[in-house]
């Protein structure tokens, strides 16, 4: 093929990057959207100075570039002809599948991020841009800042009875990645057998089968995870997961005699536990219990998050680990916590400050409130069952009566349609087919200003769908 | 063991937790640390009461919260004794294995934070706060957020020449951390073997090796990885990882041909080109050569990082996959990739108010500048040869003549007696013994003012370090 010119080629320079970098930009588009392909060669030099109005010495500056990445092959001067290049990358679209997509929002695990402390955060920033030596720039200590390790190893002992300090304390990007290190590590341990509470967070399970770990579900009641059955395996396991606050999505809390009996069962097999206390600080009939770890620091590895009291865009969580555990796990989690280090900083200087009970101060009595008007409008409909267990963000729904047999999954759907979002019961258990219908409700996510209309427009959806399913 | 008294167990109650609270934290200490002893019965509420001033009510609330967290046992009224607890964690020294310990930092891979735009940041933090909607504090995408997807994509199309689209991104918490990820996902999809080149960042290695991969090392020379010998491989390998802006640590920039033939290769092969272009901003005698994701990005995946243009700090690294790769590697990070949503946001701030080209403008002279004289001391020494690519923050001096025997390993032990902190060549060679000897250098992280007093006390040091091997 024959040269062509600037206008054949329909070359747009954008003299805002720079004249060459403009000329390098027309040429690389016009590669990549087929205008000039593999073997053709580029217009002379001469002739796109001038048809661009530009040096020849730019042009030929940006025909060495382009030669330098490769889109163009051949001597300066002599014939320089298209490389072989690539297709252009499509775009497509790219919703967040963890948006609340739908206007009621009672999706469980979601806290009111209408509440988030705007102006303590900006106040904290902006100490730490006046205030904080260079090193807070640099690469953070593997474990995180010990800053914030500092301020959090206070608020866990005093809100949480976690024994603890500063150097047995992880940070890390949420529960999730937290859970995810910490599987991966008891893998890398060849403790590969967890038991998992059932039901449970079914995206958990998940979580720990890609970090390399076999989950066993053990059966939960209505006082949580059924310790008496760990013994009662067939093949022993390695770890538990449990959530002794309050188990989701079930709510129990685990009482005195099982924590007792699961640290003992613990120490008589030399395995672990991990405790999930994800949203251990909301209890609304008396002060939270405070975290298992506590009575084993020894035995158990304390995981708890940001996401619940604070906002789960954040991305924190921390982990505790007994002692002869933490060398191992650093090594595990290496430097991919990939928490930022200004953050860690502003989240340690609303904890010395105060601002992270204070919300938790806050958010209790509205939690406590908006839990109470769901419960009772739930129970008047007749068919739903709710336990009275009163902490955490969301309630667990069984169907009852004749309910009991309608398809929670169906009735998911049905809801969405009417942009109500909440999730089924069933597919928490580790065999949904023949599990509890319910639904698992969080009654945190709708602002404060919405609530009462997102709990109507709850009801009547379920009203409707009661309607439809009876003669 | 009979009951004892408030003052005989030295019990401490601190009001500024609330009364009943403070009651619980006394008790809770004490069993800690065996003042109260399994099976011991605690005080009589009445006695307690008494002791320490407070209402007996108190004092029964807080042996109830002990009985509920499974410090104690028995009925309230009877003995309530001790139940069995755990010990004290013990405490630590914790020292920050990543951050400058020594006083002359030339560690490679470290930029200058002393230069971080605090104020921008400041100002970023507070248009967030005061603009931003809630959903800010959500979970974010798991790609991350779209306005730092859609502000980068410019970014990258603009400085670095990539072929992407904010759909095409994903953000993740550092350089490590994308490396594991991807690396991860190759080793989900069967592909296990990567070539990788020969010497490079031994750290990684382990990095890939952690997440399922196996390394196949292929020789670097004077222009890069030696494309020409992938397929000469005796087993095939699925992937490369390859530094094409300018290697590490030999400096490298690969030429155009090997950049058309490494993206031939790719295709005959059906593998996946992972370019780490982790500074790839930063070249100093021309402008920076466009990422090699631009020739063919259906088979390169790229990934750059905030750490070396602003902070490591940040912790902010992202990928740009080829469309096919993009739904299973998001599924391989899952919420896993522990970016702060508000980060994200005062990053993308940064780039649309061009604090970031600014920064590189601002940066680029400097480290030029910085390199230039290092190499001049450094040549001067008569047994260093130092190469003579403009590019990076690194600097790769070989030892030379009759130094070429002398063992690097302990001459960076003896640089580090001196407060100097270097790392030796031999080691980023996948057989260190018998390696070429040499040093690795990092410009960048001494403070402007520093610089100068840092480089003659390496020089000094190097002088000694050689007069003691000379007759």
């Amino acid at each position: 093929m024959s040269r062509r010119t600037a206008t054949e080629l329909a070359l747009h320079v954008d003299l805002s990057l720079g004249r060459r970098a403009g000329v390098e930009a027309a040429l690389r588009d016009a590669i990549r959207d087929g205008r000039l392909r593999v073997g053709d060669p580029l217009p002379s030099t001469r002739s796109l100075a001038a048809d661009l109005g530009v040096s020849r010495a730019t042009v030929v500056a940006a025909y060495e570039q382009l030669a330098a990445e490769g889109y163009a092959t051949g001597e300066v001067g002599s014939a320089t002809r298209v490389a072989e290049v690539g297709a252009v990358a499509h775009s497509d679209d790219d919703p967040n599948p963890l948006a609340p997509e739908l206007t009621h929002d009672f999706h469980p695990g979601r806290p009111d991020v209408s509440a988030f402390p705007r102006r303590d955060w900006q106040r904290a920033v902006r100490r730490i841009m006046n205030e904080a030596p260079d090193d807070v720039f640099g690469y953070p200590h593997p474990r995180g800042r010990p800053e914030l390790r500092r301020a959090l190893a206070g608020y866990l002992s005093r809100a949480r009875s976690v024994v603890t300090d500063p150097s047995a304390i992880s940070i890390v990007g949420g529960f999730v990645a937290a859970l995810s290190f910490v599987g991966e590590h008891l893998a890398r341990c060849g403790r590969r057998r967890i038991a998992v509470e059932d039901p449970m967070l079914f995206f958990h399970r998940d979580v720990l089968r890609q970090a390399g770990v076999e989950c066993v579900p053990v059966p939960v009641d209505g006082d949580g995870l059924r310790v008496d059955l760990l013994d009662r395996l067939a093949d022993s396991v390695d770890a538990v997961l449990v959530c002794p606050a309050h188990q989701y999505p079930i709510g129990a809390t685990l009482p005195a005699e099982r924590r007792t009996a699961l640290v003992d069962w613990a120490r008589r097999h030399d395995a672990w536990v991990v405790e999930d206390d994800y949203d251990g600080e909301f209890r609304y009939d008396r002060r939270p219990v405070g975290a298992l770890q506590g009575l084993a620091p020894d035995r158990v590895i304390h995981v708890g998050t940001a996401s619940k009291t604070l906002a789960p865009g954040l991305r924190l969580a921390w982990i505790t680990a007994p002692a002869s555990l933490r060398r191992g796990l650093i090594a595990t989690i290496n430097v991919r916590a990939g928490v930022s280090a200004l953050e860690q900083l502003a989240f340690a200087d609303l904890i010395e400050h105060g601002v992270l009970d204070r919300q938790v101060r806050i958010l209790r009595p509205r939690y406590r409130e908006r839990r109470d008007r769901l419960r009772a409008r739930l129970d008047e409909l007749g068919w739903i069952d709710t336990p009275d267990g009163a902490a955490g963000l969301n309630l667990c729904a069984r169907f009852v009566g004749e309910a009991a047999a309608w398809s929670d999954r169906t009735i998911v759907a049905e809801c969405a349609e009417r942009s109500v979002s909440v999730i089924e019961l069933s597919r928490h258990y580790a065999v949904p087919d023949g599990a509890p219908n319910g639904l698992v409700l969080g009654f945190g996510a709708p602002p404060e200003h919405a609530f009462d209309a997102s709990l109507d427009t709850l009801i009547v959806t379920l009203e409707a769908v009661a309607a439809r399913r009876r003669p």
